[in-house]
């Protein structure tokens, strides 16, 4: 069925090509109703109540499993390796990115994150005070999102079979019982909110690379990824609107590729205002130059939370109050159709399809 | 502190440089309760119970951890990844050794391994095929160990930027509340037992690098490795004996390793008998050719329990009724001294010393 098909580079990207690979190879085998959630984090129940429900929360416990007095307990795991190139970028490092991504992972599951597990693939010859930096800023990050780093694994390879280090950390949250976010519940007339500005993250590694060289004369404020553990904000939002639909932070792929997962083979559409929709001056600036669109750019600090409209204004506040989220806007709204579809009402007053794309235009930007 | 050092091989060993790397870098800057257990899975406790044991069954929660009214439940929570080379080897595959290795790591600590995360990072021009074999090979060994694929990442690196692929696992299991599985519980007198052959997949693993070019005419069985996972089989064992003191995997490092992590520090040695250490004429006579120690070799199918001496025909009469176990033998005795120390009754009638390796022979072997 794979014939001679070769891993690209946009295998790894968030868009189509990624999506092809997820369905086509990892579904296609480990398929069971979890994985079918395709959610940032797996929920599952421990065991004690051996149902299956395939619904928009639908759990699954194994069936090898015991009777377990404390069954019910609902649990958010998760897994991301971190490849960023370079390991140390304006506004955060690998390291930071690391605990950040699965904290958020976690979180907009609705959990609170808990534990974290990180794992090293190590590259002969790095210096061991490049890791230590690292570490260090693990553990900063780790502190300031409140989980503890319980479990670890080293390995190193030759020099010339990895670049410097690559991380991967899982890590395991709890579910308050009452919540349910899931895309199944989002309904006509919710409102899209977004907690703050598009495409940091990506124009930063972008700098980073000295692929941006003369940016600075586009703007005066400097180019700094988002990258941020934000499981504090969105427990505070989970606070303001125990209703919340849905919550995805939009990372390899940016936004239209979050959105477009929500919307695809879904009953309703997604309607943007660009006008709304936040943007730094420099980040615009790179853009242009570049010519990409921050719609597609990774974010590592940012969520898009879908909730009922009489709520929306309560959730704006509180993401607004978080230092986090100060720049958070109301950035759209569900609509009847075209169905399955994502659009933005432009500020010259056109209407713009939103599409998946192909790849990233980034590598290794996580 | 870490001065103009590097990281070698070895400090991916599992050996003495390993050691002083988790030490040195990750202890020292993660440092908490739940890491300096050193166990093969962290043993963590579900929020509700804020109180933090440094015992030998030390748990720990979160401070910012919420009320929860199903507290008190034990979880092991285990991460590794894997970057053996050759990607397929006699007897077994990098799939099937991420599954076994996770599904091992719960085992041991008395979890009964329930949900699986799976990150792979992915060289550029992999061939799909090849990703499919591994990813099949991980479905049918998660189906014989009973555990769920719950979650999973994928990230592509340049060509060069990997050696073909890396698989991280991550794995959480259920404890259940009266057993404390942990090397502070060992006592003078009790026994210690191996499920089977030792080093059968460090040879398999120079096989298949052709590094044994002779071998054939040294043995008439083939050279496998043991890669499986062994929940099944330790869960009868703890059946057998709900008292078992501990037990672990002697994965990179070999037995030698695995059994210094246990006595170093404590107040009683191991003796170990040689003529019951079961080793197959294969591994025999490949470590004879190269120079090798099967004490040293790494096992991916194989557990070592310390358990009462009361209890050990019982334990033994289990694991060698397992298809996986019926190798098994009583190897040796904890004793009260020399205090800290391994050593091993030889077959010729001497003692020697097994003292840890700097780092393993073998690079890449997991």
């Amino acid at each position: 069925m794979t014939g001679d098909k070769k891993i690209l580079l946009g295998h790894g990207s968030g868009g189509k090509l990624s999506h092809e690979l997820i369905k086509d190879i990892f579904f296609h085998h480990f398929q069971n109703p979890i994985l079918a959630q395709f959610g940032d984090s797996a929920i599952v129940e421990l065991p004690g109540n051996l149902q299956v429900q395939n619904s928009g929360c639908g759990i699954l416990t194994p069936h090898s499993a015991i009777r377990n007095p404390h069954s019910g307990i609902k649990l958010a795991f998760t897994t991301d390796s971190f490849v960023v190139k370079p390991l140390f970028f304006p506004g955060g490092d690998i390291g930071r990115l690391a605990i950040s991504g699965t904290v958020n992972d976690l979180a907009v599951m609705g959990a609170r994150p808990l534990f974290l597990s990180t794992a090293f693939i190590l590259e002969e010859g790095l210096e061991m005070s490049l890791l230590e930096r690292v570490v260090s800023s693990m553990k900063e990050t780790a502190v300031e999102a409140g989980v503890i780093i319980s479990t670890g694994d080293t390995k190193v390879v030759e020099k010339g079979s990895a670049d410097g280090l690559y991380i991967n950390t899982a890590g395991i949250g709890v579910v308050e019982d009452s919540l349910c976010i899931s895309p199944d519940r989002i309904k006509t007339g919710d409102k899209i909110l977004l907690s703050g500005t598009l495409g940091d993250h990506g124009v930063a590694i972008l700098a980073a690379r000295k692929e941006l060289p003369e940016v600075g004369a586009y703007c005066n404020t400097p180019l700094l990824s988002d990258c941020a553990p934000l499981g504090g904000m969105i427990q505070e939002a989970l606070g303001a609107c125990k209703d919340i639909r849905f919550m995805r932070d939009p990372t390899r792929g940016g936004l239209a590729t979050t959105l477009n997962e929500v919307a695809n083979g879904r009953d309703f559409g997604i309607l943007l205002f660009e006008e709304s929709i936040p943007v730094r001056e420099g980040v615009s600036a790179a853009c242009e130059l570049l010519g990409l669109d921050p719609m597609y750019l990774a974010n590592e600090g940012k969520v898009v939370i879908v909730c009922p409209e009489a709520d929306a204004g309560r959730v704006l506040d509180v993401l607004r109050r978080h230092p986090l989220g100060k720049d958070s806007a109301i950035i759209g709204e569900v609509v009847k159709g075209p169905a399955g579809r994502v659009f933005m009402k432009t500020l010259v007053g056109g209407t713009r399809v939103i599409d998946m794309p192909a790849s990233d235009p980034l590598p290794r930007i996580c």
